[in-house]
């Protein structure tokens, strides 16, 4: 049965933070929605997928090797695989991640997980 | 370099209809934006690859063996693939689309691609 996705709904919807909500599964990539605030992860290396954050509400900032990139509402970056990086999240944000299944644990994370 | 997008802005800057604008690659998927308007292709079906609408602006009715759903301004469907399917958009509607690279030809989009 096809089902439509509201974005904003399903973020809206998970109570608490860091937890990873799945919203849909593409050619075994799961889409997720998280909510984050006032955290940043340590620097890690996704070896075997590339990784999309997109800002449903809020922003932050991605921090790599070429230092800090600002993402907003409405942006979204892709940070290629064996790229070092770490999310810098102050304000109250609400994202759509993808990745290849299996690539976000919790040490890369730092989140629970909700199917 | 890391860049981020921003999807209003980046469907907003494709002059005309039809046009698929590659916006982004995550592990051998193309994301794309496009703008259509009073458009109905032809019932296909992707063999080898999930396809991702996610509506930008407007909406339109994704129709499939079970009917019609209507899809609007912040939600997706992913179609699975083998899925007979076909997009029935009335109102100018913006979209970003995912597929595995390779995925969209003239027939199956009746566009017109610009890298």
């Amino acid at each position: 049965m096809l089902k439509k996705v509201n974005l904003k709904d399903e973020v809206n919807s998970v109570e608490g933070l860091y937890i990873y909500k799945k919203i849909g599964v593409l050619n075994g990539h799961v889409l997720s929605a998280v909510q984050v605030e006032n955290r940043t992860l340590d620097f890690h290396v996704h070896e075997k997928s590339d990784e999309l954050f997109f800002v449903i509400e809020g922003g932050f900032q991605l921090e790599t090797e070429e230092g800090l990139l600002q993402v907003d509402e409405g942006e979204f970056v892709i940070v290629p695989k064996g790229t070092r990086h770490r999310p810098v999240v102050t304000k109250l944000s609400k994202f759509m991640m993808i990745e290849l299944e299996g690539t976000l644990n919790k040490e890369n994370s730092g989140a629970l997980y909700e199917e």
